[in-house]
């Protein structure tokens, strides 16, 4: 064989005649009908298999994120279709590419700052003294802080701890993420509400999730809603209205 | 208001300061914890909250269609990554853009390929008879029969025709499908199996989830596979090797 | 060497420690400086030097479709940029993503339609006998006929027939369109203009560039347009406007 | 009329019934077969008509940058076709998406990095002197310096120095990297060669293009390379040979 020497190794999926194997197992004998999606995505990130309760609190923040109404990625992907119809995947493309580090990059974002704030403390932690030393220390906005719209409460926010509590995987990272909410008044002097992305982010650093694909999820879920839109935009389409009514009122700025 | 007049409906989600809605239920209260992933995805495209034994043959679906290993949009994936670790996003919405006609696109061409056989056809069905004068007059190549690597059998294919038979939705396009099964060797002169992606396609068409929609399932299946070969390549990569291997044997073709 | 037997053959670019080769020409010696960027465009699909008269016309059709203001694509593009500005490449992709049958395809179906009404002629054509022909036998839509702003004349169709005209290069294509503008009030009972896409890709055709690449060519002069939208975006930006309006006018819809 | 009120200002294109225009032109009378697609993109971009001078240049950078062989980017793009070929622009945009920080990011980086060592520096300049300070002060690489091939002298940097020394188009950016490559041995301990990316930054940024759109040319220069792997693969195919070797040469990993 020529080119022996060569080795592609993966530890996801591999196939033969008779068998698909993903992740050690038997794809059609042990995973399906026996395995959720959520389940099986998580398991395909972290190499391990969760348990229920952590599926429980992954399938929670994959819902929280799935879908915030007309989005600009929402937009971006209805335009898309409109124009491109032929091409679902092209449109649905277009909609995770707005997945960046404005509107869905907070969960990574939420999570990568509790990650490094909590990285190199050993022992008990004083959760309100560490979130204190942090928003202190914080040079630009701390995220996960704060909301557009739900200017005193995100809803999702108590939903997540307790979803987390009841399954005993509130770890350090959502406490320190409490902890701030609880602090950081003294230090900015007003009140914010800790977000539903942030929430999530710490959700999923708790629960071992690789820090750098945290985007990812928050892209996986979006992919959902992102269906739901394009679904929507066949049954009952505004692409086109929202394209004019931009078109219409275009003003040539010399 | 300067624009009122302008309206934009939508049936997924909106949100005001207290609260967030999606499919008219209260995200935060009744989903988040609630419903599963899977499951949402099914509700978001088709506007309905399906039953325990659809979102098991859905779920059972997505699982199928999630990985195949080393496909060309992994590896798309996976190169992209390479070039720009900075954008997970887009490096998924790479892998997600080789989901067209040839690879991806078999589960909604054999669904498609069902659903108009069936259309217009009414009364009791002999699947037989349908099956054979739907190979009989069908033009090219018959959606979902054949595979390059399952030459006799896809194991997947019999393990959702039963998970379909436990839940009751065996429908009609699962039958006319496997009735293709049976009878395309009188007509073609040889035996092809039932390829996994095309009952996948049959098993989503017999839950009533719309057949323009359903090569999107298999693009969220997908989503899945894909981040776990991006987190993948980020633990061990292979994109660096593939890239070398081409380079390394390019040969200047005047 | 232990894959040596793999060999991936290109024409294209090649490179060693001391120089770059591009389709057979020392890059940095015979290229830069000499050759504009349109000609080399032009040249690396077709794979021979474009004539000056050629590269005119390939030029014009590339400023001919440079850009048409607030299009899907425009907004797609922006509203991509608003929700990953880190992501200037995803912001294009986005963009061109809307390149497919609707809004960009024109050009694409027009040189093919030509190309399909040209094969198998012979001799002496009688354009006006062959557009008859064609436009009475069409099934759906000429394509490259009518437009939805210019309802009289497009003024890029007149000026492209006359570049095309003054380098020689009007050729069949570009012959049996300007018939198809001539006889097709006699069947359809109304007169149409003839579309700047349509006549573009008629050009293109007559340039004897691929047909199955002519839609390329639309998606690299609106990558240049997508670029000055997003210059624009950062300067002077829409974006969150176009969201705002659209978000603030949704309307739930049970 | 409900709407007004909106106003989305452009100053690219808009067009009527009569005439499109573009960038205060008139596309039709004024631009096709009268400008160069080089020169627009310029125009389109920096709001401004470049002279012939500046024109050059332009185009030596997009002719210097529009293909460098099987680049990640232009694999994953032929990948992309393989699975889809049925969506040039998903193939396209797939490509581009690997524009990133690493593969393409250079032009950016090296810009921006020159830009930001020039702020606030006024008066004659001793380039030398303020080479060594920025040499002696970077973090981390100095973009633009090194290449993985070209280890002694990238061929395209002598060449587009010369270039835009005939325009009268050397300026500050340029200056400092020429100087860069002069002063750093004495600071690094070894001689890196200005590669081609790097020098095509400091020239657009000599141009007066803004910084945070340089990744944008190199994105439009790839744009045509990637259209010449497309045609170039519907020739004569890699892309299933690229799969075949991978997945042949996969390894279960456990």
């Amino acid at each position: 064989m020529a080119d022996d020497g060569l080795r592609f190794p993966t530890s996801l999926g591999t196939s033969d005649e008779t068998q698909i194997r993903l992740l050690g197992q038997d794809l059609a004998a042990d995973l399906m009908g026996k395995v959720g999606f959520g389940e099986l995505a998580y398991w395909l990130v972290a190499g391990r298999r969760p348990t229920p309760g952590e599926t429980r609190v992954f399938e929670a923040v994959l819902v929280a994120l799935a879908d915030h109404g007309f989005t600009p990625t929402a937009i971006a992907a209805r335009l898309t279709y409109l124009s491109a119809p032929d091409s679902l995947q092209g449109a649905l493309a277009a909609g995770l590419l707005g997945g960046g580090s404005r509107f869905l990059g907070v969960t990574e974002d939420c999570g990568r700052f509790l990650h490094e704030a909590l990285a190199g403390v050993s022992g008990e932690i004083d959760y309100d003294e560490l979130a204190l030393r942090v928003v202190k220390s914080a040079t630009g906005r701390i995220p996960g802080l704060g909301h557009p719209v739900h200017k005193k409460l995100d809803p999702r926010t108590p939903v997540l701890f307790q979803i987390a509590e009841q399954e005993g995987l509130k770890g350090p990272h959502l406490r320190l993420f409490e902890a701030i909410g609880r602090v950081h008044p003294q230090v900015l002097g007003k009140t914010l509400p800790l977000n539903g992305a942030g929430v999530c982010g710490a959700a999923l650093a708790d629960l071992g999730l690789p820090i750098d694909i945290l985007r990812g999820f928050a892209l996986l879920a979006r992919a959902a809603g992102l269906l739901g839109h394009l679904a929507e935009e066949r049954r009952n389409p505004i692409g086109m209205d929202v394209y004019m009514t931009v078109d219409r009122n275009a003003v040539y700025d010399s």
